[in-house]
Formats: C-alpha cells, structure tokens, sequence
C-alpha cells in the first residue's frame, strides 16, 4: 500500500476485557509499522493496558488522556481514553460478564462518536463477546448493527476483507460482502431481492473503488450450484440476481455475474475479481476462513465513519496468555488508514 | 502412500472425446509413477490415444485389445480395448456433439462391466460432457448417478477428495461427502433428514476407513451460519443433524457435529478431520476448489466397484491444446489404486 497522504488519529477499542482483545491491541501497538500508518490512540480502561503491557513483556508506557487532541503516540507511548469504569478491573479473562459487553459497548460508543465529531479520523474495534453483551442488557448481532444504529443508517454491510498476497493475487486484495448473513438458511430466500443485490453491489464496490483508487471488479455469486444450471436447479439467477447486476451495470459498477460461487471465489483470488458478493454466510465465510483465519478484516459499509475490526472473536480459550495473533490488528489498522486517507471519502477530517 | 500389496488393474475412459480427457490420460500415462501403482488399461477408441500420443509428442505406441488380460501396459505401451464406433473421430475438438456424449456413455459402459465382472479391480474415469450426454439420449446429472443404476445400488454418494499436501495435514487427506448435491439451494431443506446424514456419514467414514486403515473422524457440517446459534438462526442442527450424528456414534463411527462449516473445513485442513459432510454442493464445493482446483478426486461411494475420476470438467476451451493439466488424472489412478488394495474390501479381485 502507498504512503498515506495524512497520519490518520484511529480510535481502537479494546473490546470485551475478558478475550484477546487488549493483547491483540498492544502487540499491534508494538510494531513500529503502525505508527508509521496512523496516530493511534486506545479507547477502554488504561489499567487494562497497562496489564496486556506486562503480560507482553513490551517498553510502553500508558497515558491517560480525555481528549484525543491530548494524544502524542508512539510506539512507547500508548495515549488511553477511559470510557468505562473500574469494575472491569474485577473480570475473570475468558468469562462471559456482564460487565465486559458494557465495557465493549462504552468504549464502542465512545470511540463512535469520537469519529462522528470528526475528533478521529476512523475506529478499530477488538473483538467483543455477543453472550456478554447480551448480559449486559444490548441485544444485537454484534459491532455491525450497533454501529449502523448509532451512526443512524439503514444502507448497511459487513464486509471482509484480505489484502493481497500470494494467495490473493488481485492489486487491491479481495473483499467479501454478504446479502443475508446472521439468518436460518432457509430464511435467506425471502430476503435475498432485486434491491437488497443491487444495494450490496454499490456498498462494496464504493468502498472497494477506495481501497483500489480505480473502479474494481465485482463478481456478484449465485445462489444454487452451477448458478442453477440455466434455471434446471432453482430460478433466483434469472429472475434476481441477473437483473440486479444489470441495474449495478447501469448505474457503471463493473459487475459480473450470477457466477457459480465455487469458482468465482477462485477466480477472485486469482486477481480476476477485486470483491464478491455473496449471498449468504458460510458462501462467503467458508472462503475467507479458509484463505486466511486470522489477517481478515471486517470493514462496516455504509455508515459516514471509517470502521474496521479484526474479523476474529473473543478467543476466551487463549486470553491474556500473551499467545494471541496480532496481524488481524495490525491488518485491521492498516485498512483504516487507508480509507480514511481515501480521496473519495468526503467526510475525512484533514488535521 | 505405501505400496500397493497387488497391482491393480485399472480401465481408464478417455471421456468426451471432444474435451481434455484424451490428452489427460495420455499425460498421466507418461508418468513412471503410475506404472508403479497399477495396470492401467484404456477403454475407448484407438486412434484417439493415439491422436493424444502425438500431441503430446510422446513415446508409446497404442495396441488394441479385445479383453483385459490380453493388456501388456507399459510406460511406452497403451493397451486400448475398443468401446465406440469410428464416428467419434470425426468429433470437431471443443464442441457439444451428441457422437461425443454417446462415446463417453458407452465407455463407461464398457468399463463398469469389466469391473463388475471382476476383469479389472477399478475404474477411472475422464470427465464427460452434460451436455453432450443428453444430445446422445442420456438424460443423468452426471457420471454418478448412472453408475449407480448400472450397478444397481439406490445408497450412494460422490466424495470429492485431496491427498495430503502442505494445505492439507491429515494423514489419509480430506474427503467431502455433500447430503445434496445438484438442486436448487431451496429444494435441500426437503432432503436433508436424520436418514440421509446417517447414510453420507456412513458412506464416507467407510471409505476413509479404507483409505486411512483406521477409524476416521468424521465432522459433519451444519446447515445453517454458526450451527444456528443454538436455534436462534434455524433448527435443523437440533431437530436433524444432531440426532444423525448420536445415530452414527451409536454405530460406532467416530463423529462429531453439527459443526458450523466455516471452521470446521480450516480445522479439517489442519489435520482435526479425516472426512467432512456437507449439507449442500456449494459448501463443500468451495473449500475444496479453493484447496486445490486441479488435483481433486471424485470418488464414487456405495458401489460394488471402485470408482474415481478426475473432479474437473471436459474444459472444452483447452481441449486438444496440449496444455491440459494431468494431475488430476494421476491423483485419480492413485487413489483407485489404493482403494482396489484395501484389505477392508470384500469384492476385490485378486489375480
């Protein structure tokens, strides 16, 4: 990736206290890389930093700080926003608390409206624990639909993200982006429409155009094997998802499809295609997953801030033993300063 | 894999003639490796062997045959038993030809009965055109389903398969066995019951019993996006799958499941399964693409004979280029090989 035109300021949330999270986040810290990205600050408790510091063995000192103008980061010195309160000082790591889904869904908050004032220029969010934060009295799916509702929009996506290596061969990396997602399969039939196709199209291909600095290529999946075999195994092709890519089409996205998905996704990765759409979970995450577990990023579309996310969970098996992987931090960074430095982008604050 | 205790003889199909299977095994012959494994014999025409012999530019002569015992197979030997009449020469390379589906047909024919009638211990297959097939009256989704009406068996599956490599740590390799297969994604809820997960899982956990020469451990898929979240995103994994799995452990196979699939295929990669089932074609489909797009097997299961084939298509935009990919093919003769030499198969032939 090119050199940033501005040193983004990121927000990064620490997530549920009780996973990974704040380990992930201070071994992302430690690469000097980061800092060379973006000025990163920490939204969450500083104690709790100062413990993944010691539990990392790392030379950094924590600052505490109540606005992120007061930030002077750099890879020693590690500038923490505290947006919850002493009780997740008390948490058992690898439990479901009630009180680690507050703190997740605080420091969320916190870091949200940060960048809705335009005071960070993106968020990263560690991962939260949806049990935890269902204890805690907010029920949604996770960070995606918290967000959307925060920043007040209805026109949104979850879109994962690799950058490009040798398993990705495209310029711009590969990003995935779902039609349905957290849903019985058998319920995704209803959802899956003209609009819902053509509104996941736009979504990615804009964000992908950012990321891409050109117009990308989108590879829109079908949803029966063989994209049903000209309508022999089920007719959502013909009557659904062709028509949304000729009205994507029209609109001047390059997309093409229905694609059989077993094969897109393939070609895809071989540089062919900069981002799929798929239209359901597993057709999109069986990929991912796959291809790379843990440098996935999770992107949020649609809304006027830049947010991203490791695309990995709480972990609570391997918490605060210093053993987690960084790179889906690092990577999830990375994304971040690269959108907020997009010239698309017209909400960018320039500082 | 160790040697093979007898070599077996195998019958190669050449396909459709007017796609890439002439030349693939031709290719795969011209390996020394495969004169090791078994005793490879060829059924279709002739002169197309010997077409592909010279546009490969090979060493080897073709010798008709008129019964298996009379093969002589050799590195520069090609022993062909003649199946289809002289208008498969007249085929135009890369074109759907009714000649062609009906040359594929009756050497499949040809083949399946030698090894009923114990005159070869396996067959392998090169790939046939749908199309083609159906110009020629041949109205099957594909090779699978009208070997099991030739051998008469109702109980049967396709098995996709990849030997260990890097990608994939398991010792006996992967092996994806789908509960449905080619139908539109709407029609799987009416097919996948209790009694059709049992009868996949039994299936496979048989045949990789064979190719392991242990008990394999078997993942089954769920059908819905984190095996339904504990019934919050679809019942099928309580109601259906769960129970198929208790009714397989109950008969003693080393099961687990409902296990979501988008982990569950990246922990068989990395050696926690020997066998994964799949609810639908596009979940198995994708990871095993994204493994390894040329060197999958297709195995059939429930036979009263061996069976594999190479798992891609006639590609008929390559056909007779010369630049068809042979490793498919060798991987196919392999593992026909090792399943024609294992001791837990009763209806092989010793000779």
């Amino acid at each position: 990736m090119s050199t940033p035109l501005i040193t983004p300021r990121i927000a990064i949330t620490l997530g549920d206290p009780a996973g990974i999270g704040p380990e992930t986040v201070v071994g992302a810290w430690h690469d000097p890389r980061i800092h060379e990205l973006c000025r990163p600050l920490v939204v969450g408790h500083p104690e709790l930093v100062a413990r993944a510091v010691r539990l990392l063995g790392i030379a950094a000192r924590v600052v505490s700080i109540e606005d992120p103008a007061e930030a002077r980061s750099a890879v020693d010195v590690i500038p923490c926003l505290t947006s919850v309160s002493d009780d997740v000082l008390d948490i058992t790591p690898g439990t479901i608390d009630a009180r680690g889904g507050q703190a997740a869904f605080d420091a969320l908050c916190t870091a949200a409206q940060l960048a809705l004032e335009g005071k960070v220029d993106a968020i990263t969010t560690g991962p939260l624990h949806k049990g935890a934060l269902s204890l805690a009295g907010h029920k949604y799916p996770g960070h995606t639909e918290l967000l959307a509702e925060l920043c007040g929009v209805k026109d949104f996506a979850m879109m994962l993200y690799l950058g490009p290596d040798e398993r990705v061969r495209g310029p711009a990396g590969l990003a995935i982006v779902h039609v349905t997602l957290h849903m019985a399969l058998r319920d995704v039939f209803a959802v899956i429409d003209r609009q819902a196709v053509l509104q996941k199209t736009r979504l990615v291909a804009r964000v992908m155009a950012e990321l891409k600095g050109s117009a990308p290529r989108v590879g829109v999946c079908a949803l029966n094997p063989h994209a049903g075999e000209q309508g022999l195994f089920g007719d959502e092709e013909q009557a659904i998802i062709a028509p949304a890519v000729a009205d994507a089409v029209a609109e001047g996205i390059n997309a093409s499809g229905p694609l059989p998905a077993d094969t897109l996704i393939g070609r895809a990765c071989q540089g062919e295609f900069d981002a799929v759409v798929a239209m359901y979970h597993d057709q999109g995450h069986i990929a991912i997953k796959l291809l790379a577990m843990h440098r996935a990023v999770n992107v949020t579309l649609g809304l006027p801030i830049v947010r991203t996310s490791v695309a990995h969970g709480t972990a609570f098996d391997l918490a605060w033993q210093g053993r987690a992987e960084t790179s889906g931090m690092i990577e999830a960074l990375r994304v971040a300063s690269r959108l907020a430095n997009s010239p698309l982008r017209d909400s960018r604050t320039l500082k």
